[in-house]
């Protein structure tokens, strides 16, 4: 089977989610560079790929895939047979359900949030400028509403979607290890059920494996 | 077998989502109203359902579940087996994988700007307060390139995952039926594919359906 390609570098988070999957089916993969400094992502051949320019893009064969979370998604399909790995739970109709509700929420809730503290803290200043911080510091008081939400699930469940891990705790490892190296990350002393998901989270393998190539490519 | 339940009313573009494909696979489902005036939506019986405070909630039986689009998928699977419809598209593994593909384009890139537009024109003026204007023209121009790759999506194919029907073009319809009335709308006019695309969508019997509940519940 020839690998996989992912078009994008693992220092942005929709790429990172793509690859955590990866790593955790054991997938053999390919890492394709896309350069902005020469505006790669806004060339013919990148919008076939992906038409609004973005990263992740994915190719299996033929099948020319974008947005990180229909990725991950085909990735734990395709690879489901290969092993142990589970998840999606798509075996199981409450379970499955359950991961697309979490999924929706780190998607629609978490990360837009998480993307906002970002964009102030590492973006703005990158390109010369000052952060806002009204802006980061509304978005810290809306985290913690969520970060409430989430201690409450955790207090009743191991993970977020239930007592199985799934692609929604690790789809929220992107955004979280950036977030973990900034000021702000204090907010999350106050969460202890939280806290201890993260370290399981971070402890995992194939986590440790795309934290790595984040560091690497970070520059 | 009894009736689902879905929690809050059809005027609400995320319970509308619900209610389509409950409509689509004939389900036989219940609209419980949860009344925002008396703070419904945050009291004890709603937050054991939706830990948000947010509507649409759904129950079926014993399982509790909430965002829409996870909600939608929830029911598209369930009454899979009930009918011809296949708006998932799960048996071929390229053709879903395209359906999550841009059913996250709707969730994440869309649906937000057309929000934006909506809680300026509609929700600022009922609070008493004056649209800003200039986060209008800010969304109807991001809204413009969406509706550029979305004119090129539909001139390759019929529908936005390929050429079948799916739950992404259903995703679409109830904020864009609130945008359809209003001024804004006349960007629409550029996008001759876009425009068939929604005339197509807005024929089917299960969206006219909603539409009318919409329009009694709006006030």
């Amino acid at each position: 089977m020839a690998p996989v390609k992912v078009f994008g570098s693992a220092a942005f988070t929709n790429v990172a989610r793509v690859l955590v999957c990866l790593e955790e089916v054991g997938a053999e993969y390919e890492i394709v560079d896309i350069d902005f400094h020469i505006k790669e992502h806004k060339g013919s051949e990148h919008l076939a790929r992906n038409p609004f320019g973005q990263v992740p893009a994915f190719q299996d064969g033929d099948l020319i895939l974008f947005q990180s979370r229909a990725i991950s998604r085909y990735v734990l399909r395709k690879y489901k047979t290969a092993g142990e790995v589970n998840l999606l739970r798509e075996g199981n109709p409450g379970e499955s359900a359950l991961v697309d509700v979490w999924l929706d929420v780190e998607a629609l809730q978490y990360d837009p949030i998480m993307n906002l503290v970002f964009v102030q803290h590492r973006v703005v200043p990158a390109l010369g400028g000052t952060p806002d911080e009204s802006v980061i510091s509304e978005s810290v008081e809306k985290l913690r509403k969520v970060l409430d939400v989430y201690e409450a699930q955790l207090t009743k469940h191991r993970y977020l979607a239930g007592d199985f891990v799934s692609l929604v705790d690790l789809s929220h490892f992107p955004e979280t290890h950036y977030f973990m190296g900034m000021p702000y990350a204090a907010v999350l002393d106050s969460y202890p059920r939280v806290r201890a998901w993260l370290e399981d989270l971070f402890s995992r393998p194939a986590v440790k494996k795309v934290v790595s190539l984040m560091a690497k490519d970070f520059n």
